[in-house]
């Protein structure tokens, strides 16, 4: 996506071969027409595919969700990420192993939201090793539904993210894919 | 606005005479569409007041901020919480406490997206206590930048934040304000 990885050239840092900062437009300071943008690839990939729901993880990744389902003209939701909870019967909770704060969390969402024949379209702003995308397909496998795919905004290639989604049978589909962050610089695939 | 009114008599739930749930199209699952309609309420109120920044806190001001942000075509920017943070001079602080969750949190801006010509919009999906309004006002006010106005999705007129804020000297509107939950039901001003 031509405008996505412009903004990524021109207004990327990167902090190191593993982390590339995006906060002037995706993470923190967010560019409402890039995001417009954004919504409308994820919703061209999946024309015709019967996408009920679009599913994403609090926070960074709601704003390419919402405009993603405004353009399928389905519902969001957002997962919700908890230190840990007391066991509740009305919600799906799966583990979730976050690399970057070297913790865990739960994330959850209430079970009324998502049914048997839902087929759900996951949604992220980053795809890195994974985890975070294996969490809410686990989420939406837990509801009998059907994870129809998973659209990424950037995803990180030198991770095994990626891989082990496409390994165990989703399909991905990444805006745009950085082979290398090495010698500070971003080189795409 | 009376969609917002037709979803909040038809899909929202009162739990007690403080809480209304709106877990089915504000802040689990979302209605892109009603978004859209709230960001274009909030662009059509501050049309003219030279709005150059959007600011909301997460995770379900985001929603409503990046529609607004995208009608009055200027960037959205959310702030974070933290439980609590060390001292690093790049990022706005703030401390803000919840009345719902009882605990007081950081919410940080990093400082490079706020500063003095910038004129912002405030955007929050609940007004009750205030206290999350006030907190982003003081992260404005610290970088130097004028609140021009406080949006509210569904302010609970009954508890004391808008009165608070507006004599404090803030402009709020909110689109939808609730009088009273008592007896199960939702009453509107």
């Amino acid at each position: 996506m031509k405008l996505l990885k412009e903004k990524v050239m021109t207004e990327g840092i990167v902090l190191s071969d593993q982390v590339l900062k995006v906060d002037s437009f995706l993470n923190h300071q967010m560019d409402p027409v890039l995001m417009r943008e954004v919504g409308a690839e994820f919703a061209r990939l999946y024309a015709g595919e019967k996408i009920t729901k679009v599913l994403t993880i609090e926070s960074s990744g709601i704003a390419p969700a919402i405009m993603t389902a405004l353009e399928l003209d389905v519902p969001m939701i957002f997962a919700r990420k908890h230190k840990s909870l007391t066991l509740r019967d009305d919600i799906l909770v799966e583990k979730v192993y976050s690399f970057t704060k070297r913790e865990t969390n739960e994330i959850t969402v209430s079970k009324k939201f998502l049914n048997k024949d839902d087929r759900v379209l996951i949604i992220d702003d980053f795809l890195a090793n994974g985890e975070a995308a294996f969490g809410l397909a686990r989420v939406v496998e837990q509801a009998g539904a059907s994870v129809v795919g998973i659209g990424i905004v950037i995803e990180k290639s030198f991770q095994p993210g990626a891989r082990l989604l496409e390994e165990a049978g989703y399909r991905v589909d990444s805006l745009v894919r950085i082979a290398s962050l090495e010698n500070g610089t971003v080189t795409f695939v």
